[in-house]
Formats: structure tokens, sequence, C-alpha cells
């Protein structure tokens, strides 16, 4: 940010160190706008191995006026409700809250912990509830009596990959989500229809057993193929292989989807669109969307527009490095 | 819109009569928050046939505070410089201006007049510019040190079309532009290069002649394939067909297009981001688009947030006729 004659850059911190945090780590020296101040973590210090700044979240509180916009890069299903709000009393703040059915609640306490204290907080910022989450407006807008279908994959489920690692005598396992692609195929032809959950996904796990035999392949197998809410309405295919397998080739954390919308205008005629990511780092991607978004927690804060935001909120120019006369004339 | 107890639906004039006003006119239906009171043309009012109302442009001022919003619907070359700046000063006005060098002088002069007569004008509202130059902002932002990729087809390049009549002895044609798939497959395998006009796309002219014989056909084939700018850096193909061959297969205008985000992030994982259009009708789709910001137009107004904007300008939530509970606790 230039302002007058001193080149300020973005002061950024980060609480949580597991993949996005990290992503984030690695993806903020590609924004020459800001910079890392530190990372909070609730471990230990001496645990966590990184070349930037470490502390204990419980030294937050030095960094009141130091940090313009607080990363948080917490699990939703405990960690952001019970922290994001503490937070976001002296920081703005930014995170991937994905509970779906619970982000209206946490947006509207999160708003009024925002009035109150003079910050910003960008809430349930990612690729989906995000960027897919966007498009998806977008489309439904134009397009008002248009249908947009939403796949998933190639990539790894995490949920997935945990229920499978519950089942007792697995000792790991990740779990692969895979669109079909006669589904896929038969939307992007604007053919209307309603699938089954069988019909637009199939799950492929890789499994290590704790002891593998026959017995215990067949029974776990089964185990899986037949889980609740899990597998049992899906095509599964389940492969088991050795420690060392798993470890070459799946560790890293793949994911893509696909949101395609098939309306129609006039008379009768088909209007496609579809937004797909095809993504070798899950985490890392999801890194690169808070970055951007940081950007415009910055300058709505700024601009002293307090309060809680999502993504439909925030004009796309704010997401930007850039001026506004240089986007009209380079990319508009 | 929902005020107090009275609905009020958004008050629409169209100004001009072509291909994208026939379109607003159909699809405004689909937007229950909207009516269209007025079609302004220059032309005689006899001469336009449509179920809507119809006036001379000249009859304009009767409407002032009748209309909350003006959709352009005019050509960039010589009507929009000509018009919207007038229009702008008694209206608010929404267009899709598509001069891209010309943008930033004309979104500034528009600008100046909004700013004294309190209007509210969206320019260069369309799929490209529009859509397109959104996502690749968005990309852009997110990914910082990607490259992203603009490919077009299948779909009829007007300009092109109209190069080829201007052609001595050429009754009517039409030029279809065809991404070529193999440009495009790199592209999404994240493979970085830089393409020659030749490799990105190619070009399908179907031709009737006022006179059809060997020889004719063999000189403008030739004029077509060498024709510099428009042709000649293409690998063109020439089709004759009869006038009722044209008239039947080829008066829709098709057209479509991808941009492509490639991009790494931490030790060279790849993330490939795309948005895709395949479109029936060129025109409907950007008529769609049109309307849902001739939504955001009304909106800002409402706000007395007077001045010209661009697509980068508004946030998303202002496209939809949904409120922001209903926004997040559905589609986030």
């Amino acid at each position: 940010m230039y302002w007058g004659r001193v080149y300020m850059k973005i002061k950024v911190g980060i609480i949580g160190y597991g993949n996005i945090a990290r992503g984030v780590e690695k993806e903020i020296k590609k924004h020459k706008d800001m910079e890392l101040v530190a990372i909070f973590t609730r471990r230990n210090v001496s645990e966590v191995i990184s070349e930037n700044k470490v502390y204990n979240i419980n030294q937050i509180q030095k960094f009141i006026g130091k940090i313009d916009v607080m990363i948080l890069c917490l699990g939703s299903f405990s960690d952001l409700p019970k922290y994001a709000h503490v937070v976001a009393k002296n920081f703005n703040t930014i995170d991937s809250y994905d509970t779906h059915a619970k982000i209206h609640e946490y947006h509207k306490h999160i708003n009024k912990i925002n009035k109150k204290s003079n910050t910003v907080s960008l809430v349930s910022i990612g690729w989906d509830p995000g960027i897919f989450s966007f498009v998806r407006l977008m489309f439904e807008s134009v397009l008002p009596t248009s249908n947009t279908y939403t796949f998933w994959g190639n990539g790894v489920s995490q949920g997935h990959s945990e229920a499978i690692k519950r089942i007792q005598g697995v000792k790991t396992a990740v779990q692969y989500t895979h669109p079909k692609e006669d589904a896929i195929n038969k939307v992007r032809e604007g053919i209307i229809q309603r699938f089954k959950t069988r019909d637009k996904h199939t799950r492929e796990c890789f499994v290590v057993l704790e002891e593998d035999n026959a017995e215990n392949r067949r029974n776990i197998e089964k185990k899986i193929k037949t889980m609740p809410n899990y597998f049992s309405d899906y095509d599964t295919t389940v492969n088991y292989i050795t420690e060392e397998e798993f470890e070459s080739n799946h560790t890293k954390m793949p994911h893509g989807g696909f949101a395609i919308c098939s309306g129609t205008t006039g008379d009768g005629n088909k209007q496609i669109a579809e937004l797909s990511l095809k993504l070798d780092s899950n985490p890392e991607f999801t890194a690169s969307v808070l970055l951007a978004y940081t950007r415009a927690t910055y300058k709505l804060s700024n601009e002293k527009k307090y309060g809680a935001y999502t993504i439909y909120d925030v004009p796309l120019s704010y997401i930007s490095d850039k001026s506004a006369t240089d986007l009209i004339k380079r990319l508009l």
C-alpha cells in the first residue's frame, strides 16, 4: 500500500500451524505488499519449526496495533467458534469457517464483536465456501431459471479419510472422491436431471492395515462399503497398500471441483457456464485465497467499514494490489 | 425490492433495439423484481415491432423520474460514446461498452457526468468485458505468479464476419472462431508456454456469393485467407453455401470462451482454475448479465453512491434479489 511517500506493507499474523497456515507462510512471499509478523500457536513454541517468529497464543495481546490482519488457520469444528470472536476484539481477522449450516449464526456473532471493537472480519473465505459460493451466486443471478450442479474431485476428502481411520484394525487411510464423467458430460450438454448420490461421485480408498491378511481385508472392506452417510450410498473401491506406499504416494492433498450452471434463454437457447478447479494442494490454494482477501480485510478496516463480511459483500477490486486505473486499462 | 409494505419493481428502460435489446426484452420476464417500462429507438417508432411500448429517443425526457435504470443496448464504436453521457445526465445507466483500449477514458468521462447529475452508471458489463474480466482479476489476485490464458469459441465473431462481407462479390457471410483443443489441453495440464496466434484458434468461414462460380470461389478464398489482421495469421477454412442454407443454419449467434489460470504454489504444486462459457446465444447471455447488474445499478443509486462503476467495484450481493441472510444460509 502506498501511503504518501512511505510504502507500508500489510502486517499479517497467523494463528494456528496446520496445513493451511504453512501454505500461508509459503505463499505470502508472492504478495509484495504484505509481510508476516508472527505465527501464534497453542502448542509449546519449541515444538513449532518455522523460519518465522513463533509465539504462544497467550502473547497475542502484545501485538495489538502491530498486526493489521490475523489469518485464523484453525479448524471449523471447535477452534474457530472458540477463538475467532475473541481475536476479533483486538484484531481484524479472516478465516475459512466451513460448517455450512452454522455460518449465518457465526457471522452474526462475530459481526457484533466487530461493531463494538472497530474491527473487520471476513468469514468463510476459501474455495468452498468461497470462490465456488461466489460463482454459484453469479450464475443464478445472471440466469435466474438455471440449475447449478456441483461436483467434487478428483481429490482427498478429509472427513471420509478420518471415518476409515476410526475403524479398528486400520493404521492409516486416505479417501479420494471422483466425479463421474458421465454425469458431468450430461450437465455440460445442458441435460437437466436429478442425479442420485451414486450417479455423481465414486469413492476410492487406500488403506494401510495394522495386520494385513485376507480376513482383515474382507472384514474392513465390508465395514467401509456399508458405512452409512459416508460410503453406503456410493460405489466404493477399497485398495490395500503398505505404509511405505502410503507415505510416498498419498500424503499430498489434491482436490478440485466443478460448478456447472445450465440454463436457457429466449426460445430454448442453452447457456452453460462452468468454473472448475484442479488443485495439487488444497491447503495451499485455500491459503492463497485467504491471502488475497486479507488485502480486502485491510482495505475495509482502513475505510473504517467495521463489521463481519462474507465473500458476497466485498468488491473484487479490494483483493487486488493494483490501482483501479491499472485494472481497467489492463484487465477489463 | 420490498419497501415497507409496498413491493416496488425496478423500472427499466431500453435504448436501442438490436439483438441485445431483444434479449433484454425476453429475459426481463424472469426477473420478478423488474418491469420494462419503455423501449426507445432512433428509428421510426412504427418500424419497431414489439409487444412493449416503443418511443422515439427524443421522447426520453418525459420519462425522467419514471425509469430507474436505462439499459443502453447500443454499439460501442460510435453510439455509446455519443449517447451514454447524455442519457447519464438524467438516468442511471448500464452498458456493455467493449472497446477495450478506450474503456478508461469512457468511464472517466461518464463518471464526471454521474457526479454532477446524481446518477449511477455501470460500464462495460457483459461477458467480456464483464464476467471474464472478473475471473481474470480473481485468478491473478489469488495466484499472483500465475498465467491466465483466454480462448474464444466455438462461436461467431461479428467483426470477422463483417470483414468478409465487405469483400466485393460476397452477398453474406459468417465466421466461426474455434479454440485449438491441443493448446487448451496443454494449458489445463499446467504447461506454461507462449502460443503463436495460429496455435490458439482456427477460423472457419461460411460464405454466400453474389455469383457462385469456380473463379469467384478461388479469388474470394484467397482474399479472405490473406486478409491482414483478420485472417492472415490463422489457419482459415472457407466454405461456400447457398443463401437458403445460410438462413436455416447460420443466423444464431453462438459463442463461448475459456479463461484458464495456471499457477503453482509451495514446492511446485500445480493449481489450475478455469471459467468456461458455452453460449447458444451470445446476445441473450449478454442481456442476462446486463439485467443482473441493472439490479446493482438500482441499489447503488438508492444508496446515493453516485458515479460510474466497473464490474470490479460492485459487491456480488448487489446483483441478487435475495437477502444477505438467504444468500449465506442457502448458497455460501
